[in-house]
Order: C-alpha cells, then structure tokens, then sequence
C-alpha cells in the first residue's frame, strides 16, 4: 500500500493530504442555510452541510493531491448522520482515486484492536460472506497499550494490503507530557519509533513499510532524530501551517530523495478562503481558495526538498 | 455522576458492569439464523443479530446490575449498521435506569478530543438547537497526548455531569511494554496517575471525581500502589474472569467501604452459556445463564470486600 502513495506522490510531486476535518464553523452560510431548510437544524442537516462542504473541496482538489485525511471524530460528533457523511467521503475520494487515511487513532487489547483494524481497513465474515465496514486505505493507531493492540492492526495490513500509521511523537502543545520523558535516558517516543520500526519489519513494501509513524512537525530537531532511526518508515506529519510549522520545520521529515514524509493539511485548506491571504476568493468561492492553498502548500514544501 | 454510579452500586449490591461485546461467535444460531434470514448474510443482518443478543442480556440482567459498558469496537466493525445498534443499545440501557459507560479509549489534540468529547458526552450546537449523539454517561479516554487531549472531556464532564475514565494501566499481556517503563524511578503509569488526579482535582462529585482512571485487575501489586497515590479516582477494573484475574487480585482496587472500583466482565456474561459451569441452560436460554453469571460474579467479588 505505502508504494502506492509513494507513486501518487510522485505523479502529482505534492507529499501531502488535505484533511478533511469539517466544522460548521468552515462552512459557508448558505450551503448550511440550504441544508439546514432541507432538514432542519438536526444532526441530518449538519451532516448534509457538511457532506456538501467535503464534496466542493474534493471536486477542487483531487487531481492535485495524493490522498486525503478525513479525522472522524469531526463526524462522530454527528453521530450516525455523522458517520454516514464519513463513509460517503472516503468513498466518493477513492472513486476519484485519491488514498484514504483514515484518521481515527484507534486502540485496545488485542481483541478490541482486532475489531478496529476489521471495521477500517479489514473485512469481516458474516455468515459465509465478507463485508467491509469504513475501508480505508490506512489508519493512525494509538500505542499506548504496547505489542498486543498493535499487532491485530499490522496482521490486517498484511492481509489486506493496507498501511498503518503509529503515533510517535505528536505534534500538540503538551504531547511532550509523557512522549518526552527519558526512560534510560531516552525519550519515551524513541523506544516507541523502536517498536514501530520492529512492528513493520515483516510488513515491507519494497524500501519502505506499510506500518508509518506520525511525527509531528512542530518538532523538528526530534524529526530528525527519528527520520535516522527509522529509515524504512514513512511518516504522516502534522502540524504544518495553522499549528504552527514551517516547510524548513518539514525538512528533516524527508529522506534525500524526498520522500518518506506526507504532510498534512486541514483548516490551512479546507478553511483557505477564511485566511487574508486567500480573502480574495470569497466565502463563495470557498473551494477554489483551497485548491490554490494546496498548491501553495505543495510549492513551499517542494522548496526545500 | 460518579455519585449516581456509586448510589446505584449500593443499591445492586453490584460493583460490577457487563461489558456489551457481541461477536457473531458468541450469538446463538437461531438468533443469527432469524436475521440473516430477514436481512441476508449482509451487515444489517449482523447488526440485527447483535441487537436481539443484546436485548435479551440486558432484560434478563438490568435489575442486578449498576451499569454496562459496551466497548464500540465490536459495533464499529459492522460500519454504520453496527454503530445504530450501539446508539439503540445505550439509549435501552439508559431506558432501563442504567448508567452506560463508553468504552472507546478516545484520545487527540485538544480540537480533535473536543469534538470526541461532544460525539460521546456532550451536546452540538447545530445552527441554533443543541443536539446529542452517542449521549453515553461515561467515556474511557487515552492519555498518549498528555493534557491538551484530556481537558476536553473533562470540560464537558464539568459542564454536563459525565464521568471518563483514563487508561491508567490495562489489563493486556503487553501493557507493560510502554506503561511499565521507569521514569525518574517510577514507571510511566504512575506518572499517568499523577496527570489523573490532577485533571480531576476540580471535577469532584462528593468525595470522588468524575475522571476515574483504568486500572487492570491482572496486575494486583500494581492497583494497590495506584489506589493509595488515587484516593478519590474511582477505578474502571477490565481484567476479571476470562482475561485470568481473581476475586482476591480485585480487593486492592476497592476502598475501605467497598468503594472505589468498578469490575468488568464480558465474555464471562454474555458468553456465559458456552462455559462448562452454565452448560446447563443450553445456548437457547442463553440470557438467563448471563444471569446467573452476574449473581455468581457480584458474590465471588462481595465475598472479598
């Protein structure tokens, strides 16, 4: 799966993902207004704000970009309706043949994490059928709960062809609570990068793993000390833009060819048009201010690779 | 809310909760049979045949019990049809007079675990209305992203009288690998503890708070340190019966009064039926071996207190 979004990568040259992380907040009145009267002010109506938002941005961007995040707790407080517009996008996104992530940072003991890894990457056998559940093409996983709640994830990625991405060092304020705190005199996500680099190592997909890391961008003398470590894992990154980071801060993400690393996106693009810098496009050329925000983005970072 | 949860213990005599984990494999064939037959081998099916299981646990156990924690991942791996069926099962459970705990170890930076937050314990201001969607009364909660991914359940505890739970130290073979390791002298789930408390010291409810922490009953040397350093953490125990914890392994989570915690069991319920020791009521009365499963389990646990 990871050479997949290697050659994706390589065929629009932007190594990055829009994250699809809807708000109301983002979307502009009137197409809230326009479901808001078709369904009333019901988590049905959010859910088709929303969806309508999503579809916009996707019909604006696709052909420009390798993959997409949807983060599916912005769905989840939807509910159902919610879960609902979550399916639909990662469906409509790979029909236009962008990859998925899904970002959902599952994890449990090691039943639990087997139900997970089944629901978004796997299939499940009902009856003498097999039917799949949200089916997309990776998913961020939580290590908290060591080995036994990983491997379910890496055994389905195997089975299945798909790819996993392992928080290691997140990219918010306080990730460093415990993420840094030395155990042997070294930070807790470096013995994590160890497992993550042990989990992937029979889960290769030619010179690079299909179990990735997330490593946040917003540090980066820790990236490059990741990046040495692990050089079969590629990394999902964080924080770039309204968190915070900079394409210098990207820099040591990559490898020397300028791979290794996909960056993400979410508010800095799907909320573009709110920026003064993209004012221009106006609220209701909202997704048109996206598709120039991704191909700034992909400028500044091919800057410094 | 975590009075709530202790006067309905002290009512049941009960310091138990069911945990609501179907797997078909548990789902006695008529049962699935009836579905599929309604709805083919497809996940509406599935779905339906977890539903009746379900019905059937919780009307032959909700007068004995506190509270039922279904873990999501087992409805979740059914997509959308499943997760209807988890949202009807709290809202029954909740019908019934239970208290219903989310086990979905949700965890992300601090935006992310909002809208997790507002998905599972709070409300969503969709235009001018207020809307929930899960609507558990508590959560259980990752800590990996330090405080900024914790205050926002604990926000919307404060602001709408729920409880979470924190993964303090699971009750997994592997748990250890990360939680266990030393830090500063003292392994990474006692400095998890000292997060816990803190993030609970101003969301008191009497003389416990509503941020209550996971602590696994297979590590019994472990829960008598956590329950000294936790004095007013109410304790979430998985772990007991078919994970391989004892009654005796459970005493050190539990108060002087026989307060404090609150022990899971699943499998040991809702597949009670399939153990040598209820074989008696056959897989057709399976619901009322659940019964019997829970009287035997509140009295093996009353036996220590």
């Amino acid at each position: 799966m990871i050479q997949q979004l290697i050659e994706k990568i390589r065929k629009t040259k932007a190594p990055l993902c829009v994250g699809l992380d809807p708000m109301l907040s983002y979307i502009p009145d009137p197409i809230l207004k326009a479901s808001f009267q078709e369904y009333g002010e019901t988590l049905e109506g959010a859910a088709d704000a929303i969806w309508n938002f999503n579809k916009e941005i996707v019909d604006h961007t696709w052909d420009l970009i390798p993959c997409v995040k949807p983060q599916i707790a912005m769905y989840e407080q939807f509910g159902i309706e919610g879960l609902k517009v979550y399916e639909r996008t990662v469906r409509y996104c790979q029909d236009k043949g962008l990859l998925v992530i899904g970002d959902a940072k599952r994890g449990d003991i090691g039943s639990t994490s087997a139900a997970y890894a089944t629901a978004h990457l796997g299939r499940i056998k009902v009856g003498s059928s097999f039917r799949t559940a949200f089916n997309t093409d990776f998913l961020t996983v939580n290590p908290y709960l060591g080995t036994d709640g990983v491997k379910p994830f890496v055994e389905v990625c195997k089975a299945e062809d798909k790819g996993i991405f392992v928080l290691v060092k997140t990219s918010n304020p306080s990730s460093g609570e415990f993420q840094d705190r030395r155990i042997d005199g070294r930070p807790l996500y470096e013995h994590v990068a160890d497992k993550v680099v042990e989990w992937g190592a029979d889960c290769m997909d030619k010179e690079y793993s299909n179990v990735g890391a997330v490593v946040g961008a917003t540090y980066p003398e820790m990236s490059a000390v990741l990046r040495k470590k692990m050089p079969h894992t590629y990394f999902l990154v964080p924080g770039y833009g309204a968190q915070g980071a900079t394409a210098q801060d990207l820099r040591p993400c990559f490898d020397d060819q300028g791979l290794g690393a996909i960056v993400n996106s979410s508010r800095g693009i799907i909320a573009a048009y709110r920026q003064e810098k993209y004012a221009r496009f106006g609220a209701e050329h909202f997704a048109e201010a996206s598709r120039q925000a991704v191909m700034d983005m992909a400028a500044d970072i091919n800057s410094v690779l």
